[in-house]
C-alpha cells in the first residue's frame, strides 16, 4: 500500500475529549478515494458508493501526523474497489483499515459510466505513451 | 426513528461534482451518533468504535435540507449501539442507512467502563425523578 | 417549541475565553430559522430580515450540547415570524431566546413574494393531502 | 465611525442562494465588536452580553468586499456599549447597523469586572502615556 | 501604512503547538491583499502573482488581536505592487513583514489587463469626482 | 522531490474568482512543511521561520488534484531548510514553487534547541535500527 497524504492534528480536528474527531477521520479518508480515483480512472466525475466497515483501533491527538493509504482491490466496469488504511506516524499504530470503498465513475446525467481501466497506471507511464 | 439535527446544504459542503460531499456527510453523522450518546449515557467520554457498512443511496445538492435521524438497537455494558438514516427534505430520499454505530463509553484514561442505562431515557423523566 | 438540530461544541466554536463563541451561535440560529422557513414555506429562496434583541442568558463549554428550538409566531404574506431558543442540554439552561426573526421569500429577481401559507404543516400531511 | 476589518466574500460565505449567508456576517460583526472591545479595555476577557434588534438592508455577492464599522456609544462600569454598521465597498450600500452592542469585562469567575475605562484611547496614545 | 483588518486569534488558528498556525496568517495577508487591491484597481479579477521573501519575527497566543496593514509600493501597468506588515496587538511586536506582493489584474481570459491606475485612491474622493 | 500529500480543490478553497485561492494554497504547504520537518526532525515543536520568495506560475480549478513535494536542502543545527514545488495532477503543471522554508526546531521555552540530525532518515531505517 502507498502511502501518500498526511494530515497534521490541529485543534480544529479534534473531538470535546481532545483526541481526533472520528468524523473528520471520515472526511479525510473519503476524500483520499475519491481523489485516488479521480487520477486512477482519469474522470473527475467519480462519487462513493459504498463503505464497507469501519473498525475504530486507535487515534491520534493534536500534533500527531496521519498518514493515508489507499490500495486497489479491483477494476468494475464502471467502478473502482480500494481499500484504506490509515495509520499513526508517531506512534506507528493503525488508526483505522476499510477492507471495500467502492467509487463509481458517473457520467454528465449522474448515471454510472465505463471507465476502461483494467489496471493501476501511473502518470509516469502515462507521459511515456503519450 | 427521531429525526433532530437538520443541515443546509452549504457551498462549502459541496465536492467538486456540486452534490454533497461524502465526507461531510460522514462526519455529520459521527456527530449526530457522538451528542445522542452522551445525552443518552449521561457521559461526556464517549467514542465511536465501530461503523457498519454504509450505502450511498441518493445524494443531495446545494440548498437540499437533510435531516438525521438515530435510533438505539442495544444497550451494552459499556457501549451503545445506534442505527442511522440520513433522508433530504426536499425529495423525500433516503441519503444513507447505517445499521451498527457502535459507540463506548470511557473512563478518564480511555479505557471501557460501564454506563449503567438499560433503556432509553428522555430529559422529562430525568427531571421527573429527580 | 420543537426543538430539532442539536450541536457538540468542539474546539473550533470556541472563543479564546473557551466559552461557546457567540458568533458561532448567532450563524447556528440563522441556519437553522432558514431551513426551518424553507420547509415551511415549501420554497427555497428565503433570507433573513429582521432579528429582534438578543439577550446572551448564559454560554456553553467545550462538550456540552446545544439544542436549537423554532415556534412560528405568525404567517405574513410574503413573511414568515418566527421565534428561537437555544438550550444547553448539559445545564438544563437557556442561552438565548430571541422573540423575532423575520423572515423572507423571494422570487428570482429578489422581491418579496407571497408564499400562500397560513399555518405550520408537517410533511406527514403534506404527503397524506397529495 | 472607523471602519476597520474587511473581509472578502468567498464561496464558502454564501448561502445556498449565493448571496452572503447571514449568519456569517452576524459572526464577523460580534468577532470585531469582541476585539475591538479587548483593545479598548484591554482586558482579554470580555463577552457578548446583549446585541439590540438587526435590520438586514442589503446584502453582497461572491467577490464583493464588506467593511465592518465599530464606534463606542457609551462606557459602563464594567461593560461597553457599541454600536456597528457593516458596508458594501462595492456598492456603497449599508447591509447591516446594530445601535446597541453590549459587551462586558469579566474576571477570572466569569463576574462583571470594572474595567476602570471611561473613554476611547489609541495605543499612540498609551505609549506616550507610558 | 494603515491598518485596516483585524484578527483575533481563536482556537481553529493554531498550530498543535499553540501558537498561531503560519498557514492561517499567510492566508490572512493573501485575502489583505487581493481586497485592497480589488478596492484601489477597482477591478474584482486580481490574482497574486509574486510573493517576496517572509520573515517570521514573532508569533502570537490564543485571544491575542492581529493587525495587518498593506501599503502601495508601485503601481505597474497591469499590476500592483504591495507591501505588508502584520503586528500584535497585544505584544506590540511585529509579527511578520513582505516587501513586496504583486497583484495582477486580469481581464475575463485570464490574461493581464492595464489597470489604468496611477496612484492611491481614495473612496471619498471617487465620490467627490463622480 | 517525493509528493506526498495530495488534495482536491473543492468550492471552499477557491477565491471568487474560483481558481484556487493562494491563501489557501500557502497553508497547505505550510502545513506540509511542518509535519515533514516533524518527521524528519523527531520532535513535535517546530516553527515556520523564513519562506524565500514565491512565484504563482499556474493555478488551479475546481476538482483539480494537487499534490505538494518537499526535499530537504539542508540540515542546519536546530534548523531544517526545505524546497517545496506544488503541481497540479490533472494539467501536468507547476503551480508554485519554494527554494528555501526554514524550519526551526525549539525547545519547551520556544529558543531553538539542536535537533541532532544530520540526514534523512525513513521510518523503516529507524525501525531497523531499534
Amino acid at each position: 500500500m502507498r502511502f501518500h497524504t498526511r494530515k497534521w492534528v490541529k485543534p480544529e480536528d479534534l473531538n470535546p475529549n481532545k483526541t481526533l474527531f472520528g468524523g473528520t477521520l471520515l472526511a479525510w479518508i473519503d476524500e483520499e478515494a475519491a481523489l485516488y480515483s479521480i487520477i486512477q480512472l482519469e474522470s473527475p466525475h467519480v462519487v462513493t458508493k459504498y463503505i464497507s466497515e469501519i473498525n475504530f483501533m486507535s487515534s491520534a491527538r493534536q500534533g500527531d501526523i496521519v498518514e493515508i493509504g489507499i490500495e486497489v482491490v479491483k477494476f468494475g466496469k464502471s467502478s473502482l474497489v480500494l481499500k484504506c488504511e490509515v495509520r499513526n506516524k508517531m506512534t506507528h499504530e493503525t488508526i483505522i483499515t476499510v477492507d471495500n470503498i467502492t467509487m463509481v465513475n458517473l457520467d454528465e446525467n449522474g448515471k454510472p459510466k465505463p471507465h476502461g481501466k483494467t489496471e493501476i497506471e501511473f502518470v509516469k507511464d502515462r507521459l511515456a505513451k503519450g
